[in-house]
């Protein structure tokens, strides 16, 4: 293992003109890492859509020792096993982290494009992820796969290219947005746009930029990501201090406080405000039906043998009535569907964190 | 009916200290309404504390003709019926519709309190309740009652003055607050603090003081008071435009937050930022149990004849498992206890809308 962790990112150019749902651009890059190797058939790739914050830094690996944002799950000998898979994780369109997005030079201008890139949609994601298998050599699919907003992605690209995977797995995913979760991500992005610092999307780059909406937009997150009952568990009424100090009475005095806290700092300076507010836009513009006059007619277009699409009970952003709607419509068009209703308490992150519950669930499939 | 409301607003002075739990204030004012007679027996009185955000005007009446804000509930032949109740109605010691807060002027200095003003805890709101009870002559309530914030403030009077109330109603309250609503309020709270307008509490009173975070905060507080189900029945998808503007993807957009925008909208200026801070602080800060080793030690000190504990299915602010749990600790001591349970659609805030369910709830403990 190397002293200095280097990196496994790749980057490829897509040529020319890619036409977006809503504009287009010139020569975006994309950005992935790979695991394990490509059969001679071509047929064990899994490709790997991310939720919003995310790289493509899925898992270790001998370029890139440092661990993964789902480094429990992906690897030698793990749930997907990079021994039998060729597993190809993506950045999404739109973000920062070596994918070409509102953060990254415009090529015709020589600036930065912030507000001026497109109106961003997870349609546009999956279909720079097929430009990506395309570049790989890659005709079809082992199992397409995301969480969250990936998983959304994940579905967007099995309507979008039906006949470039076999699989789907779709996890604390949903067939589209709902007001509920609108109206958290529009809030999150309504702190960052009122941070004077924003600027209209002109803060300098590098730098701190509107940091502290930032900062509210990722405590909101957090809260939404995980769920009252593990808070209640985790936390109780435990306090940093016996009394709220006297003569500053609203800072912070709960352990949950202090939670929220670290979190938030962490986030800062480690993403681009504008790609936030362009990946939490696509979220919700995201809806199936777009692809079809409705739910059914879009799920229609879909070409899977397989697919396994997972929800968790406390999981109150995107609720598990939404992954059991898609499960039942993706049933009438694909023979293999499973269901899992997991009953984890961490809420929507629960991917990230319930192993115990995750793991058997997702070695299930492959 | 007057062509220009006057109001029913009383106020009383607290003659000399008031000690608080964290401090004290020196003569403060409560302001309140009452609506029905007191009877001869003194023993139809009705005490309302109100959650966070309402004033004492509760409901009309021939000397202030508009609706207030539990309208349906109270008035001559409603679920509190004023024929046959004498209904007192405070507002919240530390709130800012006439009772003394943090905007209000500190006598001994001639200056706005702002942030001089004591720690406030939901006890001492109990405390000036009672105390308000000895101006009008009420030595006993026929019972005591409030919704939210108004319904821990109940419980605290039944638990610091068990003599002075044969019943209680607390409706989509509990007997503490837990982390998920500690981490909301605190990040309202946030929200507010982090607006330069805000200047460490010293803005200019009146004026707009810190308008972008009461904003922000107010629109957090319509996503918790409501219910994901509420919001897919009544906004779905539906937008305000065909598409997203191309060139301000990030503004109103969907109906849900066209909704959201409205509602803020009204909250700016008509209430005190650093009032709504103190009173949201004191709802983290409560716990039945500081009164007694445990919450049953806690409820012990009632002496109530009858009480009654109503909880919403969809509230996820106040989940329904904490009306439970008080209604389960109340029965231990109170031989009458009524627990109900509503499956009203709009969650926290079902007891404001929900007539067809509340109305006859409430009017069956009447």
């Amino acid at each position: 293992m190397a002293d200095v962790p280097s990196s496994a990112r790749r980057t490829f150019v897509i040529d020319g003109r890619f036409v977006m749902r809503r504009g287009e651009l010139h020569s975006p890059t994309i950005a992935y890492e790979v695991l394990g190797e490509l059969n001679a058939a071509a047929d064990n790739a899994v490709l790997v859509f991310t939720g919003l914050s995310p790289s493509a830094h899925v898992a270790s690996s001998a370029a890139d020792p440092a661990s993964g944002w789902w480094e429990d799950m992906v690897g030698p000998d793990k749930p997907i096993d990079t021994n039998r898979y060729f597993v190809v994780c993506v950045n999404s369109l739109g973000s920062c982290f070596g994918s070409t997005g509102p953060a990254s030079m415009e090529p015709a201008t020589g600036s930065i494009y912030r507000l001026r890139f497109p109106v961003l949609s997870l349609e546009d994601i999956a279909n720079a992820g097929a430009r990506l298998l395309d570049h790989l050599g890659i005709e079809r699919l082992y199992t397409v796969l995301g969480a969250s907003m990936g998983g959304m992605t994940a579905l967007a690209f099995a309507m979008l290219h039906p006949h470039r995977t076999a699989g789907l797995v779709s996890i604390s995913a949903a067939a589209r947005s709902l007001p509920f979760s609108i109206a958290l991500r529009s809030l999150q992005r309504e702190m960052i746009r009122r941070d004077p610092e924003w600027k209209n999307g002109d803060y300098h780059i590098p730098g701190p930029g509107p940091a502290t909406g930032m900062r509210l937009a990722r405590k909101l997150g957090m809260i939404t990501y995980r769920s009252a009952e593990e808070w209640e568990t985790r936390f109780g009424r435990e306090r940093t201090t016996d009394e709220p100090p006297a003569h500053h009475p609203f800072g912070i005095d709960f352990e949950i406080e202090s939670y929220l806290e670290a979190h938030a700092r962490k986030f800062i300076g480690s993403f681009d405000a504008n790609c936030y507010l362009y990946l939490s836009r696509a979220m919700d513009l995201f809806d199936a039906s777009d692809h079809g006059g409705s739910l059914k007619q879009a799920l229609e277009r879909v070409r899977l043998q397989r697919a396994m699409v997972i929800g968790v009970e406390t999981d109150f952003l995107f609720p598990i009535h939404q992954q059991e709607e898609l499960a039942q419509g993706l049933k009438a068009f694909v023979k293999d569907v499973r269901f899992a209703r997991l009953d984890s308490m961490q809420g929507h992150d629960s991917f990230l964190v319930d192993m115990d519950r995750f793991r058997p669930t997702i070695a299930s499939f492959f």
